[in-house]
């Protein structure tokens, strides 16, 4: 697959570079490491970071900004940052409140996000850490926590970045994020594969076929089935997110339509509106609804469905103002 | 090419439908019509509206918001929308100060903005058109006005819906259009081609190749090349842009680093990093950048970059406060 790059090795340190030119108003890197955090931290609130491996742009650097992640650490495309890097990004976006740091729940993240949370502590940081676990997908009910996390970490990060805001303690912080982890699912389903910068794809699909279930690194799905109508497979994909969730009538979620990649927006928004429908025919309310590729596979083709269920306290934080360069949010729906 | 699709021939209808589902609070559909207006059409103020095929979204509907475009004319995948979708949105966005068309410059979508426009004046409606002409690869210098269209709508937009927002009189915002058309200049490249719905893709590009001033509907580019490093390619890029745009020292730029559609943020990125080291050497002033898909062509792999030159009006103009589902601007930089 033909990238837009100059050396493998030097992708992610040059794309934040590249990122970190375009957003020197807003954004600085951690001197030394492939890490941001947000200009001005505001060291009276809890500071809110998340990380990961590169490839799933805007996911993470796209997180960071006014009322969302105040840092992110980056990995090489699809693998964990060190620890080094995430202790780095830590101490660079700590205040008197301390840091939570939102983790996408794969083996790598939680170990070197752990081992960093240790070292930050002998530094006399104060750290806690709430896992995303968001993909329905990857193990089943009475599973949860086993689960991996995926494009629901934009909505988790959404809402814990507004706790943080409102001035939320760190264990409050940490609760809500995991209130929010409770209360979220995910799916996905590929059309095709991708291929890292240099190297060829890392699995097929075939011709007539998608992945129902698919992780954002090529995990493999549930099952392999025959291409079909959009409306069906977005069918297939909301019964098992609503089912999961124990969708109720009356229930009021936010929904993200998101594209993996090489989807474009008018699949999408076709997506959206099967999502819709259905949830009309249920008596489930959509609050509001995110249309776009926050949380990408490289070049995948494919679409996550994201059902984030509202309480009180979720739809205000929701709907808190946010800004980063690729989501914004002004703030109470009318 | 696989597609998240339900039947070919509804496809622009259902995204649309989609599309306002998620976006009721801010945008309706124009009735009978493959268009939309924002809701609320201020009368005391010109409105700005575009159109044209499918396929490139965000753009068109992703250019209609708060500041920027009222409203939007679509077409079928990479087709004009017709003189009667036209007529209706123009019809659907008028107002006591009248609308400014901004139309990208191909036959059929000049042709059919042309037949609507004089259908709207027998109505009694005041209506302008400014073209867009901003792909150096179309057209040679000297031959400026038969050049294409392309992403710079997106920078276009943003400084004409600003213009009408200040209230500007129709003349007066068909004048700033031209003059930001004037000093706007883009250069697009592909890495693959792209297949409308339910067919084949309409061109290939060799394995080792890209193809250098490509148009967004897959018309050739200039060359065939070897494929080469990103930062190579960039350099051939930006300096067809600066030789066009007669760049000086000292001058300010707005950048426009735009994917084409399967093209990750890590390389747009990495792009950006490119362009902005050639203009530091140049003495180029890189005022703001954007960094994103925002004028696509399907699941095309590839990169456009723009340049907006700016004199203090279309600064001030830019920096304006601009809001829709696709791109935000929260007023002047600091």
């Amino acid at each position: 697959m033909k990238k837009l790059i100059n050396n493998v090795e030097d992708v992610v340190a040059e794309s934040l570079e590249g990122f970190l030119m375009a957003n020197r108003r807003t954004h600085q890197q951690v001197a030394g490491v492939n890490g941001l955090v947000v200009n001005d931290i505001n060291k009276k609130k809890v500071s809110v970071i998340t990380g990961g491996g590169s490839g799933h742009e805007p996911v993470f650097i796209g997180l960071t900004g006014e009322g969302m992640a105040d840092g992110a650490a980056l990995g090489s495309v699809f693998a964990s940052p060190d620890p080094h890097t995430i202790l780095e990004v830590i101490k660079g976006a700590n205040t008197d409140e301390g840091v939570l740091c939102l983790v996408i729940n794969y083996a790598g993240d939680t170990m070197n996000f752990g081992v960093a949370s240790e070292l930050a502590e002998l530094e006399g940081i104060n750290v806690a850490t709430a896992l995303v676990t968001d993909d329905v997908a990857s193990a089943p009910k009475g599973q949860e926590e086993e689960r991996r996390g995926i494009a629901g970490l934009l909505l988790v990060t959404k809402v814990t970045g507004a706790a943080a805001q409102e001035g939320y303690t760190l264990t409050e912080t940490k609760q809500v994020a995991e209130k929010a982890n409770e209360n979220i699912r995910s799916l996905s389903v590929a059309l095709t594969p991708c291929s890292l910068p240099g190297s060829k794809a890392n699995f097929t699909i075939e011709e007539d076929a998608y992945e129902f279930g698919m992780g954002i690194h090529g995990e493999p799905g549930i099952q392999k089935k025959k291409l079909q109508a959009a409306d069906k497979i977005v069918e297939e994909m909301v019964t098992v997110i609503a089912d999961d969730l124990e969708l109720q009538e009356a229930d009021e979620v936010v929904v993200l339509v998101n594209g993996t990649g090489a989807t474009s927006l008018l699949e999408l928004n076709i997506v959206h509106r099967q999502v819709g429908k259905l949830m009309e025919n249920k008596g489930v309310v959509i609050y509001d609804s995110i249309i776009g590729s926050h949380c990408t596979s490289l070049e995948m083709a494919g679409v996550s469905i994201s059902m984030l269920r509202l309480d009180a306290e979720l739809k205000r934080l929701y709907n808190a103002p946010a800004y980063t360069p690729y989501f914004y949010k002004r703030g109470e729906q009318t």
